[in-house]
């Protein structure tokens, strides 16, 4: 059995969207509020990146939604039965969220962020920089499912 | 205060590097055994993605290693001080990894990965498949001192 670990928020979210929704992240525009035991020198130089990285926690999944086997993305009848691991689904084991996304400006504590697909009060665990060399190396192949799935994600 | 998460590793990473090196992780192949809770299900159709995303957790980074302001990458005198959310050190809040790699291969609860940069032992706690969309959108601008600490690392 493996041993557990804790993570702590190191800020949160304030987003126009209250709830999930499949689609049209792209033209959102959210705060990450970095919490106050981290002084703005957390966020030194971080202007000088167009993207971001950010590790979120979809804390509202209930339980109930994780799947631990395979499902079909979005219960999507002419989509295959993947595993959780071979789809980005938010019921997954530790609830975690990965996404990279546009940084518009940097105040203070607070971050302006556009294209994140996460909700109003996202705990956020993580923020990366995004470098170009830790992008994907070689050609990128996906099914064909996804790519039909991603099809409106991110349209304004 | 933010409220704390518990994390579950979903599996862990075995690889020839047994600590961490700064640079050439081009060329690393190592594997990532899923947690015996799961079953080779929540893999099925990862093989058709030729990369994936792995949040991992460093492990073995001292409390004293932990940074929650700014510093200079690599201890560099010649890059700037950065704050720790605008590098990617290991030594940050709740040590998680972030990184893509190749797919080599899929067999029962384990996949062969190339070019992670993750030790030996390293605990999992998510992987997800890399879809294109999910790149970054638009021109990806970085600082100087960024490029230059990638020039080398992922050499084979």
């Amino acid at each position: 059995m493996e041993e557990s670990y804790t993570v702590l928020p190191i800020g949160r979210v304030t987003a126009p969207r209250k709830e999930a929704i499949d689609d049209q992240w792209g033209g959102i525009v959210s705060a990450i509020e970095i919490d106050a035991r981290f002084g703005p020198e957390a966020l030194q130089g971080l202007e000088a990146f167009s993207h971001l990285e950010v590790i979120f926690l979809m804390h509202l999944v209930p339980d109930a939604e994780i799947s631990s086997g395979a499902r079909r993305p979005r219960g999507r009848s002419d989509w295959p039965e993947v595993g959780i691991f071979a789809q980005r689904a938010k019921g997954r084991p530790n609830r975690l969220g990965l996404s990279r996304c546009r940084l518009v400006g940097v105040s203070g504590r607070t971050l302006t962020v556009r294209g994140l697909d996460a909700i109003d009060g996202t705990p956020v665990l993580d923020l990366k920089p995004y470098l170009a060399e830790f992008g994907p190396i070689g050609e990128v192949r996906q099914p064909s499912w996804a790519t039909e799935l991603m099809a409106r994600y991110y349209d304004e």
